[in-house]
């Protein structure tokens, strides 16, 4: 059995949808991010860098997005969610997942999160005024070419379409406007339009964040 | 044939060192960016992003460090520089080589590259004086346990352990006493001791930059 520790409106949904998309068998544990569950001791002890997604197995846990993609394709091969006998198109996903780490997502954290990098109130202002030119420069790229269309690596569906759907789910908040960018807008409209994905979103959404004064972390089956 | 850009100083060290390992047959073209190379025109051609490394393939090319490194050790297989059959400790590799990517790195480029994330220069000098906090931080995390010890997965030495010394060269740049990290401090050390670490780095700092007025890219036979 795994256990899956996520949190809503975050970069573990493309984790989650990978999740249920190759049938594993696992536990969901939500962290809620406004009460700061992802400091608690409890949470601590599960990835001491307080983040998530994580994904205990059998073997340990594993942390960062890319690499949970690529252990989902590997582990459930029959899936299908990674080219990972073609080394070539595997450095291509692994490629496009990376940039959205180190690259998308680390812009668009610009906009909350600008305390990891300077400790002044009036440079976390400058970087959220940035955010919306940052992230739009990001999607231009995937725009451009990084995409290849009508998938991210083509004609085969991959984990990093759930990834990118992640990201450019936040563009709004991020005050970018998808349209500038059609053929991510079109990505997006053709996945939210999958039964999994909007059952897993839904999902996410609707499970009540625990009350005040009730353990930090809830265990809920998925 | 391969080719490979790179540039002295940069992450591009870890996929240099991952290449001689490898045995791979490859050409070099060095990128001067004191001189803004990678934003030329020709180098454009090469990664519309303007970064290195990039590695030009048969079949196309390849950016991102750690997609990098798990390409060349799939390719090179016999050289193991990844577990590329063990789900689990692949993924324990690639988890690493994210947060090096997507966490340290980024700690370290807000010394310099405060641009990306806010137009304000006041805000830049904010970012840099917090620098030796965060990068600190990461490295803290990476001694607590991230690093299993000898090598980064443990008795297994890995591509991880090229990534990690490459940035743990930047410590006291980015104003860090690496002997705050005994066991990175050790690590660090031991790669250096390897003649082929001291080949590659050797060659990359003796180049000669390109003299102004010549191309922009000069291409160095490995």
């Amino acid at each position: 059995m795994l256990n899956f520790y996520y949190a809503p409106d975050t970069c573990s949904l493309a984790t989650h949808l990978a999740l249920v998309h190759v049938g594993a068998l696992f536990k969901t544990v939500r962290v809620d991010i406004s009460k700061n569950d992802q400091n608690s001791s409890e949470f601590l002890q599960v990835n001491p860098l307080g983040r998530v997604p994580v994904l205990v197995t059998e073997d340990g846990s594993i942390t960062e997005t890319p690499a949970l993609l690529l252990y989902l394709a590997q582990r459930y091969s029959d899936a299908y969610l990674a080219p990972i006998h073609d080394p070539y198109m595997l450095a291509v996903f692994n490629s496009f997942n990376s940039y959205l780490c180190s690259t998308v997502h680390i812009a668009h954290s610009h906009r909350m999160r600008g305390y990891r990098w300077a400790d002044e109130p009036s440079a976390w202002d400058a970087m959220r005024r940035k955010v919306p030119v940052s992230v739009a420069e990001c999607f231009s790229s995937i725009e451009k070419g990084m995409m290849r269309g009508p998938w991210v690596l083509g004609q085969q569906f991959s984990a990093s379409d759930y990834y990118l759907l992640t990201l450019s789910r936040w563009l709004e908040l991020d005050g970018v406007d998808v349209k500038q960018f059609p053929r991510v807008s079109n990505h997006r409209s053709r996945m939210m339009d999958i039964e999994l994905v909007k059952r897993v979103i839904s999902t996410e959404e609707s499970q009540n964040m625990c009350a005040h004064g009730t353990p930090l972390i809830k265990i809920i089956e998925a």
